[in-house]
């Protein structure tokens, strides 16, 4: 056993961009680190899609020439970024990880794609998603055993980063998509507010909860990546340390499922936090939140699927042919509730915002599970998905089985940069041995 | 036959202001000369569900008790008002048109009532609604010809207003509930921009269309009263004439089906706009928008009225049964494509609206059918509910059956208060004889 996070090898964005910045690392020869971390790896992991190292290179080069006649470009000027392949690329295609649209070839860039590329950012190739973000696995591994899952839906986002493939990486959350695969992975996953990021060019599933998220290796690196994302620019990608918070400790729904490994990470993280800690209680709403999730998230899958039940049902994998039956056979006035459910959980938050600055939470019940088709529970996710807060996962632990455990901390809709603020200052306790 | 309106006695809400202000009129004399009227005329109009003239006459004294020591309280000092029975008050019962709520009485005020009292208008009593403000009617009658309805929802508001009792009212719109009565009694009705007016208070049929709006003699009568129910204070009471406009002239779906009298008073409105008058299309997405705004409204309709469903559906009129059913029965999928429907139409009008800056279409199909159990026809109103667009009806003519027409002028979503000087400019070039 061990709670040693260094034997996980990824790479830091902020490191690099200081580097790059610094003239003392090209975009070339990042990028050539990069391929070569693939070459070794990709066999046993399987992150890529879709990945052509000359694609990458031409970037790079591009960079490296923009850079010795001004500097750099933008904020993300080199970072290889992987991207979800349910994000439009108009020069890559996009296959949603359906067989349904193999080979799809979007007319243009998704916006996020657009302004990664204007922040400078080297798009590294189209990572594995889930059969259209939802359950039904694809080929990814977990990086830190392949006999265990990376998670879902962002697998090979996650996978990706949490191997040292690449810096950063772009995915969507509708029910744990981004936060569950982050701790299974060992890499920080941020869920922004939601539509923070824009949607437009992403495969929508569901528009009341689909949230682009990013990955890295640190919050702080994850803020480097969302800075140049978000709408409103109004998130400060450079993280100055948070002092006093108050900080409620979350048993949700599922809390008593979760493994020994993780109710024991917490007790070390409720210690840590010692006199921060406040007591709160989620309201009553959030109870059945995951069935009423559900319920919205399959209803509005049935709606903008319709395509794919039109090409044939049976081209689906068994998990997205029943969400999809589910979705088209619920009545209007359950969807209704089910969304006004989801009021009632935002409303009732709002009173535990006022005890609390920051929920903490499990990311997921446990470690990833052995076995890749089974992508792991999404029970500590969708009630955050659901009400639109932001949400970040840290790696705290790494379990008796290897693999690295998570934990989720919660701001307020809005509160995205402070997020990453109190998220860095944990990774930073951490890192330091949890001194 | 003539298009001579003087025959319809009102009371501009404007010019009461000005005498109280002034000194000239007291609210107790305001206040019993409008219960005069009522004694009159309510035997034959019908409507009121709840009056009390002790309950008008005790405020009408506390405000000019008030007066007499420091002047108005607010604009719409000693200015009596009605409100549609849907609306609650803290102090006098709300049925909301219907016998599972007879003798209902609400807690506290509906937000918009204590913006009235803080404003300084009289609550003058409980006008009748049809059953749920749906379209089972109730007892109202056309103050023109009592064998003709008044229209619906808002029948007793436009009927009071209409026949002279009050000179202000308030009613609600989800189909055409404001527009459509307002055209039938001969009044200015004015539909706000959706959620300009706060529905707090106000008993809900559906989220998504649901519209407080107004009614007086004027579009200034009715600026005045909604100026001091905007949420965000953005309406101008006192409105400027406008002067160069673009107007588009639109046949909506069912104008093909409008009566002779309606086409002849636009022919002579097109002719009067002149040069200003442009061409515009309503874009593909309206020529289903009537089935798919009664989705939504049906749908939303069995969730917030499920207590009625409970409390058995058979106490019920049988329009009312037959939208609650049909709701009951709607499939998710298909209340979420009317939704992304009206997300077209919204997106298709932005459109139009470079093009003109007002739509003129009728108010109603025609002068207020003979009968007084179909409410009428709402087709050319439900399309502007679902934009959440601002609406105004003027009345413009008097149909040869001796009963008004209204014209419906319709601008975009936070234009209102633009919308009500074309509305006021478009009412005093009528009232010159069409100059």
């Amino acid at each position: 056993m061990g709670h040693d996070m260094s034997q996980i090898k990824q790479m830091s964005a902020v490191a690099l961009r200081d580097e790059i910045a610094a003239g003392e690392l090209t975009a070339t020869a990042l990028v050539e680190r990069c391929i070569a971390r693939i070459d070794a790896r990709e066999a046993e992991v399987q992150a890529w899609i879709w990945f052509q190292p000359d694609y990458a290179l031409a970037q790079a080069r591009a960079l490296d020439e923009a850079f010795a006649k001004g500097g750099v470009v933008g904020p993300l000027h080199g970072l290889p970024v992987g991207l979800k392949d349910v994000i439009d690329t108009g020069d890559a295609p996009t296959g949603n990880g359906c067989p349904v649209d193999d080979g799809r070839q979007p007319d243009k860039d998704a916006r996020l794609v657009t302004m990664l590329r204007d922040a400078g950012a080297i798009i590294m190739g189209k990572t594995v998603s889930t059969e259209l973000a939802f359950m039904h696995a694809g080929k990814t591994r977990n990086p830190h055993n392949p006999a265990h899952t990376p998670g879902g839906s962002s697998s090979g986002s996650c996978a990706a980063v949490g191997d040292g493939m690449i810096p950063l990486a772009v995915g969507t959350q509708t029910g744990g998509s981004v936060i569950r695969p982050s701790s299974f992975c060992g890499i920080t996953g941020f869920k922004p507010t939601l539509n923070a990021i824009p949607r437009a060019g992403v495969t929508l599933q569901s528009h009341t909860l689909d949230t682009v998220g990013v990955f890295g290796e640190t919050p702080a690196d994850t803020a480097l990546i969302a800075s140049a994302l978000f709408q409103d620019d109004k998130l400060d990608a450079e993280l100055a340390p948070i002092t006093s918070s108050r900080f409620a400790l979350l048993h949700p729904p599922g809390w008593d499922e979760a493994t020994d490994d993780l109710h024991a990470a917490f007790a070390r993280v409720e210690a840590a936090l010692g006199g921060r800690v406040v007591r709160a209680e989620l309201p009553p709403a959030f109870n059945d939140a995951a069935n009423q999730r559900a319920i919205v998230n399959f209803a509005e899958m049935a709606h903008h699927y319709d395509r794919y039940r039109k090409a044939g049902l049976d081209r689906l994998g068994p998990e997205t042919q029943k969400a999809m039956a589910d979705g088209a056979a619920t009545p209007a006035t359950d969807y209704i509730a089910a969304l006004a459910t989801g009021q009632a959980m935002k409303g009732g938050l709002r009173d535990v915002f006022e005890t609390a600055d920051f929920l903490i939470c499990p990311a997921a019940t446990g470690p990833a599970p052995e076995g890749l088709e089974f992508t792991g529970d999404s029970i500590f996710n969708g009630l955050w998905t659901f009400c639109g807060t932001p949400a970040v996962t840290v790696p705290i632990e790494v379990a008796e089985n290897g693999l690295p455990i998570g934990v989720q901390i919660v701001a307020a809709k809005g509160r995205d940069a402070d997020l990453l603020r109190v998220a860095q200052w944990l990774y930073d306790w951490n890192a330091a041995g949890r001194g």
